[in-house]
């Protein structure tokens, strides 16, 4: 089970996430792209951080809105979509070269990932894109029991899928994320965290905030290092995985 | 000798450069990338237009400062510079290769351009980042009669060079532009500009204002396209040159 | 009845709008504050030009989307629509000092102005933001059959309303105007357009799409400069109006 | 002897400055406008905490430029500069008529400020701008010893100058601040900034890096709070001053 984490969020002078510090205990990297977050120079430095520590780079394009961190949502068409995806993950491509690396995936942030999710043509419009491009890397997206429809499209099109549970979040029985706003919805103790982890390695279920387990299909677990209890929080994740 | 344009300067909603007319004329198109002018909206526009023409594509990076259209020269550490350069080409590859295209060039833009063309060490950090990067695509810089230095660090880079010269601007007889701030630097007349570019194709040579002879070696003679005057010319240019 | 125009639009480089042609015709300058168009140097230049053509200057802001021409409708909290509201109101009342000038209204610019008219929360945020802040000027909001609900919200906070009609476009029943993706909803031809505006002065009535005569109140009306025809249809406006 | 900090330097998500524990301790706020860092939002929150401290609001506009954080200096022209200037401190006036409050003063961050230092055209072009948009408020500058011409050209618009030190900087014999590059320009132990900031108080002296005391008219002092170590600096200099 793959650890993967939103990093390279910083912009300008403004620092953000405790990068070093989780870099050292995940597996893939979710690099912001310079619209939502980050500038050439930070991605730069994210970019060989991960090289030294030996993570997969993935490219995490958002909507252009830095004031909102990308968690907006932004109206664009079809191929606008495209072109703002395509654009990002071109450029994150730029600068791993300039590193001798390259990308291994794309997750979407933010309130592209989410729309993503929430509205077919969205993700209709991503897979395209990368069809397009002939890409030939993984659409990193959000593991949930109904995704055969996603996996329709993205088969259709020739594009691989990775599915990500997310390791301090409650699920309903429908297998969908409990929203934020409901109490419990998001897991803070580091126990919880990594039973819940360890039950999706060892059985691929989740038991539900109603006590319900449900078979769930993950190929990555994303985690988050905000700060210092939720970076100890990936280092106990990691030894508990193993290597 | 092939002409090279500036285009895909739009940006949203407003709209610059007579593109559409420009391009049937055209071998060279030095295609905006977002940082001084255009999005990705446009790119893909104007990308699929130079495919529609047959014409080359370069990557035409600048400062980032939409603003100022990437006329004033903003300060970078040699690192910022190789990032902010290789990110957009990148991103103009990504959106090449959404149209099954590829960069055939790069041509910095404005105040980029015009500081790597005084500043040895600016030129030094795009060269690099090309080499770093292993491009494989030439870089184009204004022709003067002593780019020994520059072609030397080219060279010691693997980098290629293509050297252009302009149409429509009065030389001195050191092989430098004549500031635009001089009276007659800059040619308004067509048949000025046919016999200045037929000069250096047949002679190898270009008249200054002075009225001497000098030998310039010309890869590319770049044109404008602003307005109905100036496609006017481009067109009979040329004719002038045959196809 | 007074003219009122969008104007300003430019940014950079970039040129939008025929304003020097247009402002010669129109009673109000609707200002473009530098979110969704414009820079503090095209504001200088349009408020000189409204000076000059006497024009009272209305202060247009929009949301921070330069690329989307504030088109698009971004997700705001009522402290954040306040906000951005207030600071683009306060730049432009800073830069009509400099000129010697004040602004004698506000009027919300596309997404923003349509979210106001669908949306009562965000109406209420902008008036609360103009009565919290003192401004005593009025706010330029659609002229509708039913505007009761949004003149109450306006009374309660003592901010004083504008309504305003539209020249070229069609109505419903219900007073509300047709939408653009139906057929007829825009009007280009000059005779239509000025036979709409003297039937509201004269007796306060709307002929609807389906022909139905309808009562609508405005104070003033919109009317757009893009090209050389509309031009010409303001400057016939204007005369069949009488200065 | 007035304390002053630059304050409100957050940008969106991003959180820089420990403003809460530094508002405290200072009398006056140097806040940014919105172009170098920060946004409407973090404007109307540090106004807001300003005010609660009774701390005296100061607009502290600088160039357009997030990504270095208004420290690379960008080529105005002499309008550009009044213009950018202007929009920032209404756009700062606005904000604070929401909260009831009102501008004190203006100091230009970062490379605005090294530039009209360094630059006399450049502080023309400011003292044009707010004399000419009438601001009545005083513009805060370097305390040098030869800031005679600038005392002249001030007096010549009517604009009243605040003259700052700054606690923490090595001064040259010639009443200049020891560049940073220099070892021993800029102190970071507590003694010594009080030491200098008291001196400077009591004698009106500055002692130079080489052990000269020269005179220095100050009438506030400039100081950082960026971690905790100089958060508590600023709390000791504030009660060796006495309130």
């Amino acid at each position: 089970m793959k650890l993967n984490c939103d990093l390279g969020e910083s912009y300008g002078i403004w620092q953000i996430g405790r990068d070093d510090a989780v870099m050292p205990h995940i597996d893939m990297a979710n690099i912001a792209c310079g619209f939502h977050a980050s500038d050439p120079d930070v991605m730069a430095q994210t970019i060989q951080s991960a090289i030294k520590h030996n993570v997969v780079i993935g490219a995490h394009p958002g909507y252009q809105d830095k004031q909102g961190f990308g968690r907006r949502s932004i109206p664009h068409t079809h191929d606008e979509l495209k072109h703002l995806f395509i654009y990002q993950v071109g450029a994150m491509q730029g600068m791993c070269r300039l590193f001798g690396a390259e990308i291994g995936y794309i997750k979407p942030h933010g309130a592209l990932y989410n729309d993503m999710m929430a509205n077919e043509a969205v993700f209709l419009a991503l897979v395209e894109a990368m069809a397009q491009a002939n890409m030939r890397i993984p659409l990193m997206i959000l593991a949930r029991s109904d995704n055969q429809t996603y996996q329709a499209i993205a088969d259709q099109h020739g594009v691989e899928l990775l599915f990500e549970a997310f390791a301090d979040r409650a699920y309903t029985v429908e297998g969908q994320l409990v929203a934020r706003s409901i109490e419990g919805a998001v897991y803070h103790d580091a126990d919880t965290i990594i039973r819940q982890v360890k039950q999706l390695v060892e059985k691929g279920t989740i038991t539900t905030l109603e006590g319900v387990d449900i078979p769930l299909h993950a190929d990555t677990v994303c985690v988050h290092g905000d700060n210092d209890e939720s970076v100890a929080t990936i280092a106990q994740l990691r030894e508990a995985l193993g290597e």
